[in-house]
């Protein structure tokens, strides 16, 4: 299992309807192939501060079979003009405690 | 419910030995009023880059009841010395999706 995991940063005075747009977007992710859960946690000390976790079976579920589907590009379409500056996209693998 | 979030960078060739300090420290976090669980993640695309997420009951159990501890005082003992540059703690909620 893989996590990405994003820091967005949403432009001022929209996140009200970033989050609109995002409730869209998760009906998106959630049927590719290899998604396991998402979730979205808005950042508590900066506004418009937002951190993207999405958990995929594996790395190319997301970066070979999410990005280069149809289902990205109304993705992108949906969210990507919120962001300023364009998010940084990094994946994680858990350490065993 | 409150996600604690840190992206940790460790000086380049101490990783090992922080994921063994890590383990030790997981002990302490564990037995703190209010903590939930934890994750340390590590980056796939960045070497000594990692990511903390901990769940806690309330952003004052982090703040106030962890941070304002003993325990606290062994946990920086433990990490501290790991990181270069020392990490930006921040705390969210989660977005209904």
């Amino acid at each position: 299992m893989i996590l990405e995991a994003v820091i967005l940063q949403v432009k001022q005075g929209m996140e009200k309807e970033y989050e609109v747009a995002f409730r869209e977007a998760s009906k998106i992710i959630s049927t590719m192939k290899g998604y396991i859960s998402h979730d979205l946690q808005r950042c508590i000390e900066t506004e418009g501060k937002y951190l993207l976790l999405v958990k995929w079976e594996t790395l190319e579920d997301h970066t070979v079979g999410f990005r280069e589907s149809n289902e990205y590009h109304e993705w992108k379409k949906l969210l990507h003009h919120f962001y300023d500056p364009f998010p940084l996209v990094e994946h994680f693998e858990q350490v065993k405690l």
